[in-house]
């Protein structure tokens, strides 16, 4: 080790958060004979940035980078998968997988400004994050060296329970907070807040009411239901507007974080689902995902009333899935992802209109919607009046698509195998 | 049309509700020269099944056949669509499809114990019921005739408005009741109602308190949140237990009528959409499914817990989409039905534990969950803790499935389109 | 009749073949009252053109169109399909569905030029075409009025065999060709030929020699094989060479009938299914497809070498499929076209470089591909050294996608359903 | 290593070949310390098994197992195949991946049998077998401990290079054979053969024709075609016909050595490609799959005849695709697998009738088909009679069809995009 010390192995930009972990970490990395410099990206989590520079310079970093990726985090990833209805698992709405991309991006930037030949993190061994972070760093960068510490034996053998940590960190003079560290691990950004381990690795636990951060409890939210209009523009969320109090905003990160705040405000968000991880194991997270949530809900809806029934079956089926399955995994920067949001585009043309909502205790109620597309139309499909087409069209219709039907059931009652099955008891009188 | 009532054309089973048009369809088929008898499903709707009989009869039936089908709805067409989380367009649960096809079937074996030649429906010739009748009838019949009124010009030609029919009735002595008509239609059973047409064709009309049947409005649900259980095995819901009384149910039937019970005080279940008719209109319709929406949540968290990542995965981009567009567009009865519904039990097989859920204001919320498949093992996912694999086998996983992107990010370079693009703004100290 | 010859209903444009269907329709729609102009599309179909203008006029059509089409349905139709590896049912390269687009957009300018009121065609009402020529007009023109004389009762009825149109046509002063009908139907393009109907309609008949009339019958083509290079550039042919002479083409149409001259005279492309029709039923077609196949082999083989395992594997189960089910119904003029050919060029930006080929009886045999992606990289892959990557990283790859393995077998033997089934013959010694 | 002498470690099978790189690790395990069995399958290659045997004892094998496993290679792994039409990336047959399963299970059985710690094999770290045979061995038994030298440092980077291996072998009293190592390594079965590595590392080197071992050239493959019928019951051929010979077969392994025997003959079944490996890297590889290649063209064809249109596709985009890759990637015993090949029986129950084919020089040539399902009806499809249906059907279908296309091209017109654009040169007269 002091042969490592005295002989400069290169520099590393760590993925720096403030906490215990990677504080040790850039302690450590320094030891094994780095200059380690701290990264720190502002995706929108609640954190105080200077104590986490003052700690980073602490603990020995040779520099630290704070960037400000808030705005792209919203326009290249939330938005992208808000036009693409991004889902997990019909559940999970993918914000730690969004913002990975971009923090991974703003990183390798600083590691070339820098003159870095490493990057590091502290994800854990069995996670999707350092699947994500390292996937990404090497499609931006294929020579790009990887330290995982959590993955290198020599420090998670001496690493072993959080008190080794603690131990070190004092040897080390790295300050470390007092507060009893909370029974679950957290992930914070603009969309969203993840929790996962601890007390939450049973899945027949209940989370604890004071767990969930970000999002008011359905229970303790306004008793009265408030109103929204969101405007959106091929896909995209332009203008949110606040009937109730006249309040309007057009910019993309207000907007979301204008339904953020009402989204949080009445509940809603909330998951709690048991997952399957890239690596191939189950884990439980719960998650809030406010603005994302509603966003959701809306977006659908407008493509109900604006986009043709075969792009959205089709986008469903290839796009929805696939870009899921990316973002979840980690492949941002890969060719299957350049592929799949190329098409993203054409699917949402049409997708212009607005959705009318209201936001009651969890609940996101659409309350009507209104578009100038023309794919609607009353006339077509009114039950009441005849009109857009003539009734005996769906005769023929019928007949045409009954042609297979006819022909399997000829060929069933061939073989003896209708459909029908005899009843016995029919109340007749 | 003397000659017609002279000469008689054959025996039409008619489906019958016992409202203005169908009882009017039944007077003009007889006038037209046909013996009709009546037939009416019991789906779980509320309706007076006797005062239709005698509505019937009175209309000129030759016999009336109810038919009990609730048992065979629930068993033979909700529970596939549980276990396969078939949904239509992301929103729509399915109920008036998933009963077209037991209702069919009855008929058609009435039809055929009857000697019916002819099988007749009052659906309007815009909508996907008369769709999944007909495809319904000719599959399990291909030799089946088909009177469709609302497509035959003689009559919709006749009957061009709702005075019409008032004044046809009138002349056949055919009751109408006094009562004012919805400004709306429904379709109602034991999985939903839904509400279409009249005023609900603004898509940005919101839909009046009043108009929701089923389901107490979230906000005049009870303060408090209720419990309940729900066991699986294979897929199915096999036991419902309510904790906070200990009542218990598992018959399949008493599951569906407990769990609406629930859902339908606790305002769960609502939604209003736009979607796309199978005609290629597109269609405003509100709905309610109560105990659906409860099972859809419990069935797909469970799913989490049991099923297989990559089951999971083939199941929803192919079953789920396929089956639900089968669905939808009335092909129950159809080869391709047959052969999507194969491959569910084997999704199915792993799907056995419990679901803990609370019901408030419209929300459903998952509490836990207990399975004892071995799929979900804490020793594999903990952060907290080695266990189940070495660290090192990620690095490994990590390097190989970066291979890929490595060579992307080669070939990205080489062409100087490398993801990296310059920030130039950084909060550096 | 003399009314409808009196009061005239409007101009229409008739796509005309020269033959005695549309001669006969061309006719008959003058007696309807119609004045009638004449279309002919050069497509690459062997016809006399001059002889079809000439008879046209004889009929009594108020003028005649003849527009070259065969750049534009290289270009935009058949390159596209090329790049997608475009196929129907695994087997049909969609020659006559990659026609009609270019033939009906052609047609509806002259239409729109002409000002005609009407479009009509002379496809038969059980076939693909009609339904593709309608729905390309109304794509283009919703308001376009389509005549299709063989659906209309007025005409079928009148000419029930081809007696009653020899039989018109002589009445009608229209010149009947002497020649022998053959016994079936042929659509000729640049891309293709197809045969179906008359004795192919017995799917168990080997269709006669002599009816192939692009390819030379394998057993008579030249015993030497002839060698040819095709270099690719974005997924697009862009010079063929013929390296036994020389020889080379870089023009879009002279490349296809270079290929189309080298593989008729080698006997490839030769195909003969039973097919499913977009009317659902089931139909023989017998197809002659020279360049088509070449292509085909070399863009896949191609794609090997230079097109990413991922956007392969997500391009070849969405955009093939639903680019090849969209050309054969008919909906290349439709928004769910628009949307999957977005996704093309994304996926062929990589796909550079040349397949040498020798195609010989029949066959199209790969004989070695260049390309300079990158993305094959015999360091990689070489079994036979070490390099790119380390062994031990495969380890843990292995030990990571064994996760789920190893859970799904310790389930099973919980169960007693280990794959391990009890062999009782060992050959040992 | 004395050490290791002393102390055993346990005992291990060993999938033998009889070739250097096995007999070496089996003497390099004995020397490591473990009691070593060998372990070969009969799967239907070309082998001298008692020279292997011989070899095995002589290298310190405690044991030798030879089992025969074609049959189930046949009927457990081929013909599921066979009726998926399974296929990797559009071109190879998965031969290998195909032998893999039952090789595995059959070594496992051994192993469980002999009580065995350990298995091993002598697959390298950058093919797909080292992944197939893992996966496959903990699907059966997740707590078998695998050895896989070419993995293991410390044998890797000791037999660096064949001389190695040669010099180790002479130490070790293991016989070289002194033949010239062909400049390809090969893997061979009852279902093909395969070429990889050395020469055909240079994707731009053709083959040496006397690389191919098991087909004919198609230039000196027999002048005259040869005829053959294929009968399939419920998608699985069950009897083969020679009609020039009369000769027919219907044991299962004795029709795939009968079509193998007649395509070998004819040239039938080689092809050349760069593939994905499940690793992530390109690589070359030639095949020669004589008897699948035949009946892939014959079930194909069959199904054209037999399997409903919808079924087909959706078998063919779910299934087909699921299944190659689950096969490829070495998934066999997986529950991905379990459910994809649950479906496979729904989709083949009406795959009955006989195909007829004449083989010629490298084709395998449809002359016709018989089967007896019904769903091949000439009266709906004949383009010359009446029948079925009437025309006027069509007109409805069509109509209805174009509801959505005609909202298209009215909002592309309202934007001003209407798909026309102006050609500027016509022909006209």
């Amino acid at each position: 080790m002091s042969s490592a010390q005295t002989q400069k192995k290169g520099k590393v930009l760590l993925a720096y958060s403030g906490g215990l972990d990677t504080s040790c970490i850039l302690a450590w990395l320094i030891e094994e004979g780095y200059d380690v410099a701290a990264f720190m990206a502002d995706v929108g989590q609640e954190e105080d940035f200077e104590a986490a520079r003052t700690k980073a310079m602490a603990c020995g970093a040779v520099d630290f980078f704070l960037v400000d990726l808030k705005r792209e985090f919203v326009e290249e990833l939330i938005y992208p998968a808000v036009q693409a209805n991004a889902i997990y698992e019909n559940v999970y709405l993918l914000g730690t997988s969004l913002a990975r991309p971009v923090i991974a991006r703003g990183m390798m930037e600083v590691a070339k400004q820098q003159g870095c030949d490493f990057v590091s993190h502290g994800c854990t061994g069995k996670g999707n994050d350092q699947v994500r972070f390292e996937l990404a760093f090497y499609g931006l960068d294929p020579s790009i060296k990887v330290i995982a510490p959590w993955r290198d034996p020599k420090f998670y053998n001496r690493f072993a329970g959080r008190s080794d940590l603690i131990k070190f960190a004092g040897e080390h003079g790295i300050p470390v907070t007092q507060t009893q560290a909370k029974p679950w691990s957290t992930d914070e950004n603009l969309f969203h807040i993840s929790y996962e381990a601890g007390i939450l690795e049973d899945p027949n636990t209940t989370p604890p009411d004071d767990m969930w951060k970000l999002t008011t409890s359905p229970q303790k939210a306004p008793e009265t239901p408030e109103k929204v209009e969101i405007e959106f523009t091929k896909g995209l969320p332009t203008k949110v507007t606040f009937p109730e109090t006249g309040k309007t905003v057009t910019d993309s990160v207000e907007i979301f974080l204008a339904l953020n705040a009402l989204a949080r405000k009445h509940g809603v968000g909330r998951i709690d689902i048991v997952e399957n991880r890239f690596i191939g194991v189950k884990s439980r997270g719960c998650y809030e995902s406010p603005a994302g949530t509603i966003l959701r809900v809306a977006h659908m809806d407008l493509e109900g009333m604006t986009l043709d029934r075969n792009v959205r079956a089709l986008r469903d089926q290839f796009v929805t899935t696939a870009l899921s399955q990316i973002l979840y995994n980690g492949f941002w920067f890969s060719p299957e992802r350049e592929f799949i949001t190329a098409s993203i585009p054409a699917s949402q043309k049409t997708v212009n209109g607005i959705v009318r909502l209201a936001v009651y205790k969890g609940n996101v109620i659409v309350q009507g919607r209104d578009a100038d597309e023309g794919l609607y139309d009353a006339k077509f499909s009114s039950m009441d009046e005849l009109g857009g087409f003539e009734p005996t069209a769906t005769t023929g219709f019928i007949e045409i698509e009954s042609i297979r039907i006819k022909a399997w059931g000829r060929a069933n009652a061939k073989r003896g195998q209708a459909g029908l099955t005899p009843k016995d008891v029919y109340h007749r009188e």
